[in-house]
This record gives C-alpha cells, sequence and structure tokens, in this order.
C-alpha cells in the first residue's frame, strides 16, 4: 500500500529570507535559538539573519555545530536551548546545522537521549514531542529543510539517520542569495548530494509516484545549473536552480535512499578523517549505479538519462565521473583520505543503515567490501 | 516569491478501501455523510463501501449528486447532514460527489451561503471551519481527493471554482478496483481531464518546481496508459496508472490550470445540455494547446512532448486529436450538442474564471470567442 505525504510549507526565492520574522511568528516562536557553524558566521550570514530578526525576536545563538553533528555537540546546543529559555530552533546552515537543529529539537520536546529514538530500533515511538523548527539552507544539497531525516554521530560512534514525519520542519525558508558566496568546493560537494538524493530517491522502489516525479525534476534541474553554480558562483540562476535541486532532492526522502547513502553514512561517522557527505556521496555514485543497473527497471535508468539530457542507453556511471571532473571533486576515496583500513568497519554500519533498505539490489557485506575498494 | 505546500495524506492501492474504518477513525469522524451518486449506487460500490464500514460507522448517504454539482443539491445534502448529526463527510464518486462534499462540508462547518466564499471576491477570509473530509474517488480524472479545489454551480447560475489549501481533503483512500468496472466513455472522458490537469498545471506560469515534476509524471503515466484503460477496462496496470494520473494531476493544481479550464467550467455551468466536465477538457486542449504555444517558454513544450514520449517538435495539439478520436471523444463542441447561441454568454465567464489567470497566454474576451469557435 502506498502512502503519500508531502508536508513542508517552503518559502522560495531571492529574498524569502526578510519572511523570517512572519514564518517564526506563524510557528509560534519567540525565542529561537538558531543552530549554526563558524563557517556560516565569517559568511556574515548570521548577522544577516540577526538583522531580518531584529529587536522584535530574541534569539539564542549555538554556533559549534561541527562538520558532521555529533551527539556531544547536540547536548551542549541543548544547553544554550534551555539557559536561553527557547520556544523553538532555527536551523541556519548547511546540513549539518539544521540537522543538529532537529536533534535539538526533538531532545527539548522529548527529553532523554538521543539513542533512544533510533528509528530502527523502533525508536520513533518514544517521540512525544518536538519544539518547531524553521530551517533555513545556507548550502544547496542537504535539503534537511524539507526532509523526514536527520543525522547525529552518536557517542557510541554510530552515525544515526533519524527519520519520520514529524521531524519534518515546520516551515523553511530557502533563499538563494545566501548560496551566491559558496566556495566553488562546497558548491560542488553538496550540488552531488542534492544529485545523488535526486537518483537514489527515484530508483529506490518505494512506490511514490509524485516524490519521483519530484526527484526527476530535481535531477533535470541540477545537472543542467551545477557546473555553472560551481565556475561562476555569482549566477544568479544556476544558484536559485540547484537550491531547488536540494530541496526536491529531499522531497524525494520519504522513499528512502539507496546504497551510496549506507556506505557515505559509514564513512561520514570517522572522527578522523572528517569527510564532506555530498562529496563521499559523489565518488561513491559511479560503482553504486553500475552495481544497481539491471536491477532497478530499465525503463528508470532510460527516465534518469533523459532528466539529465543524456542519450538513450548513455553510461549513467561514466557520465556523474565526467561530472565530477568537471567539477574538482575527488577521484576517489583515498584522494580524500580514506584508507584500507577504515573500510572494514565500514561495512557493518553501511548494512545497518536505513538507507540500505531501500537500495533497489540488495547488497551483501561482499558488495559493500567490493563498492568500497572500487571506490578506494 | 514561491510558497510550496503539499498536504493531503493519500492510501494508494488496490484494497485501499478497506482502510476506510481506520481512515475515518483518525480523522474523528464517526457519523459522516456519505455524498454519491446513483451510478455509484447502481454500480453496487457504495454497497462495497457500507460493507467496509460495517456496524462501527453510522453513516448517512446523499446520492442525489448531479452531474455538475448545484447550490441546490448542496444545500439539501446539508439537510441531511444536519439530520443525521454527521460529523464529516465521506466524499464517494467522481469529481460531482467528492465537490458536493467539499461544499457540504464548507457549510456545516461555516454557516452561510456558498456565494461568500467565492475566492475571487476575497470569501476565503469569511471561512471559519470545515468539516472534516475523506474523499474516495471512483474514477480516474478529477483528482479532487487531493486537490485544494472544489466546482459548484450557484442558483444565480454562475459555476465557481472554490479554492484554498483548507479544501484539501484530510485523507484520500485511492483504490484502482472501484474503477475497473467504469464504462469506457467516463474512462475516456475522466482520463482526458486528468491529462488536461497535467498539462494545464505544468504550463501555468506559477513557480513551483515539485508540482511541475508531478504534472510531468503524471502526464507519463497517463499518456501511456489512457487508450488501454478505454479499450480493456479490466487492465489492472493501465487503471492503477490512471488513478495515480489523476491524483498526480491534481497535485498540480495549486499552480493554478489554464484556459481550457476557464472555458470548460464556463460551458459546464449550463443546465441544458449537461456537458461532461473532462470531455469538455478534451475537445478545448487542442486549440488551447496553439493558442498559447510560443507564450510558455518552448522548454516547457518539449519537456510535455518529453514526457508524452513524443519526437522533438512534435504537434502536440495533433496528439491530444489524435488520442481524443483513439479513445472516442466527440471530435467538436457541437457534437456534445452546444449551439453557437451559447458560445457569447460563456466568454465574460471564462475571464472571470480562476484558471483563466493562470493560463500561459493572456486570453482575451475575442480569444475566448475564436477558441470556442474553433471547438465548436
Amino acid at each position: 500500500m502506498a502512502l503519500l505525504t508531502y508536508l513542508t510549507t517552503t518559502h522560495f526565492d531571492f529574498g524569502a529570507v526578510q519572511m523570517l520574522p512572519k514564518v517564526l511568528s506563524r510557528a509560534g516562536v519567540q525565542r529561537p535559538l538558531i543552530t549554526t557553524d563558524k563557517g556560516v558566521v565569517a559568511a556574515g550570514i548570521l548577522d544577516t539573519v540577526k538583522d531580518v530578526l531584529g529587536d522584535a525576536v530574541s534569539a539564542a545563538v549555538y554556533d559549534e555545530t561541527p562538520g558532521n553533528p555529533t551527539e556531544e555537540a547536540t547536548v551542549a546546543a541543548l544547553e544554550v536551548y534551555k539557559a536561553a529559555d527557547c520556544d523553538g530552533v532555527l536551523g541556519l546552515g548547511g546540513g549539518s546545522a539544521m540537522d543538529l537543529g532537529k536533534g535539538v529539537a526533538l531532545l527539548a520536546g522529548s527529553g532523554g537521549e538521543l539513542a533512544t529514538y533510533d528509528p530502527l530500533a523502533g525508536g520513533n515511538r518514544h517521540v512525544k514531542d518536538i519544539a518547531p523548527v524553521v530551517a533555513v539552507p545556507t548550502t544547496s544539497g542537504t535539503g534537511s529543510e524539507v526532509s523526514v531525516g536527520f543525522v547525529i554521530v552518536l557517542n557510541d560512534g554510530r552515525k544515526i539517520a533519524f527519520g519520520g514525519p514529524r521531524f519534518v520542519p515546520i516551515a523553511a525558508v530557502c533563499d538563494p542569495e545566501l548560496t551566491l558566496g559558496l566556495p566553488s568546493a562546497i558548491t560542488a560537494g553538496t550540488g552531488m548530494d542534492a544529485i545523488t538524493h535526486c537518483i537514489e530517491g527515484y530508483l529506490s522502489p518505494s512506490v511514490n509516484p509524485p516524490a519521483d516525479g519530484v526527484a526527476l525534476d530535481g535531477l533535470w534541474r541540477g545537472w543542467r545549473h551545477l557546473e555553472r553554480a560551481v565556475h561562476e558562483g555569482s549566477d544568479r540562476t544556476a544558484r536559485w536552480e540547484m537550491m531547488m535541486a536540494s530541496t526536491e532532492g529531499a522531497l524525494a526522502f520519504p522513499k528512502g535512499l539507496g546504497a551510496v547513502h549506507a556506505m557515505s553514512h559509514a564513512l561520514g561517522r570517522l572522527s578522523e578523517p572528517r569527510l564532506h557527505h555530498g562529496t563521499l556521496n559523489a565518488v561513491l555514485l559511479p560503482s553504486v549505479l553500475r552495481f544497481n543497473e539491471g536491477s532497478a527497471p530499465a525503463e528508470k535508468y532510460e527516465r534518469l538519462r533523459t532528466a539529465m539530457g543524456l542519450a538513450p542507453g548513455a553510461d549513467l556511471a561514466a557520465e556523474i565521473e565526467r561530472m565530477n571532473q568537471s567539477i574538482g571533486m575527488p577521484k576517489s576515496l583515498s584522494e580524500m583520505g580514506v584508507e584500507e583500513a577504515m573500510i572494514a568497519p565500514c561495512i557493518d554500519h553501511a548494512l545497518a543503515d536505513l538507507a540500505h533498505r531501500t537500495n533497489p539490489r540488495e547488497a551483501t557485506a561482499e558488495d559493500y567490501e567490493r563498492l568500497y575498494h572500487e571506490a578506494l
């Protein structure tokens, strides 16, 4: 039985950030905790947002979000939330800052520890309440602003993907203006994250045609504009389209993702080296596309090719490799600092990941080992 | 500023109707008024639904919905609703029965007269409350089960398209099983309604890429399966895909529709002849596609062609005409019983219709006159 739901209210355009006071007020938030990171602060974006909020909104700030959000940081942010008597979260940043914000909202509303809410251990039934979250992305990749999920590395080393319809922010405010100054390497890595969401969401065997349509539209936009966004960062059209591709990629999340995400979540839990999620996806995507071909219906691969403007039967994996090269992505995991010895412990994490379950071809431990080595 | 919202929870598959007791209970409805029509009753579908509801749910029935729902019928159904102390609506049927149900829910919750809520006269601000609606389509065309709109012919002769996010049913239960026995002429007319929703929703200049993606996916499914659904009514795949195309078409509604709907609403308000909405759309669509070409971005027409599996540059209007012929649609308005004298009064109605505002090319009174005559 297909269950189709679409949830987030999204304000989307250049200048959308000006709507924040109204959006927070509608969400019933007077004293938000802004979860963000040092990069967003350095880029002046936190100041922009504070200016927009003005005196009407009394905001506290947690700006220590690490590259991959951790339980430790989430708990630290929760302390700030409590100390300032906050009544909601304004997640401002890339996926990490927004995801950390979702974690704070969960703990603020339901108490306890994050591990209690692991969806693979039936944790969603423990969710009592969630503080209201308004999300403002400053990159175009994660789509966390409209997604049902968030990912946090627990103190015990596991990287858990929390997921459920209640984790969708009350509202998303997507302002491509905030991404005009994004460095090209981040534009590239986050852009490939968005593209991977569209592709893996679409290939997931879950039945949800509206989400399929959204994923293909996101891929159509993302694939046409990523190189321009990377090489001409001030191109407003490219920035608008990449932010839309990111939002659309995440609207496909309810279908589930696939082996690329299972593998990149496993590597992303490492504290050394700290690996960028979207860049990992970019590097892993070609091998997984080759692995899945023939298991997903051929028609689905054809629709991916059509969305990407490729000829019928074109080699999808090779096209991703060409794109990766054009936008300066690393060629391999080794180039990112991953070493042979790090692979083996990742395999069990990949098998236990939520995204593993919706890959169109069931991957075994041996498959993951081979796929990791192919990408190494 | 683009505002993107997706709202309905949709249970979709063969057998979905079995979920009705649970869905009504979740919606807080114990005593629904079932709004339906004589055709649904004759097909045995009302009995099926009553069997599923069993003794747990005490349902009242209004089965006098006319072919195009009228204010008079809506008020009559409201009387049944009140007399049976109903606490919600179960709209069971094609667009007419579901739309009438939405009208009842509005009047039950907010009182007054339908004309008060005309959205073009700022009526939405008068909406206080709306009784919960669960919608069960028995045709694949209208998509009213997930749509923000409903259309009712007022006592003064105007055919009003009410619209707003609060008119979306709380839940939709889409069971293609209910359409297996649909006569081929209704399958054809309703199917072309769904296809017109996808095309006009997509061509609307409103900015909503997720809705664009959903519309194109709906068109992709609908165009590939309509002939099979018409000619082999028991084909389960074709019935499933047509019902999904219908749902997806209506998920594109928030973008607005276009001149086809403005013109068919105007004709659909006539009490004699009573004209089938989807069939009108089928007959009007080719002329409007020719009228709009060049005003909508060329890229959009290309994406329509791609979704329909046509060659680049193919003549869209001619393809619609070919489809109309294949599925037995009338060739002209005259063939449907429309006469020359009926046209002139329709023009003002078309200009005043909500759908008129989102046609990609602004249509003047002269344009509508010419378009009507082309289709006559």
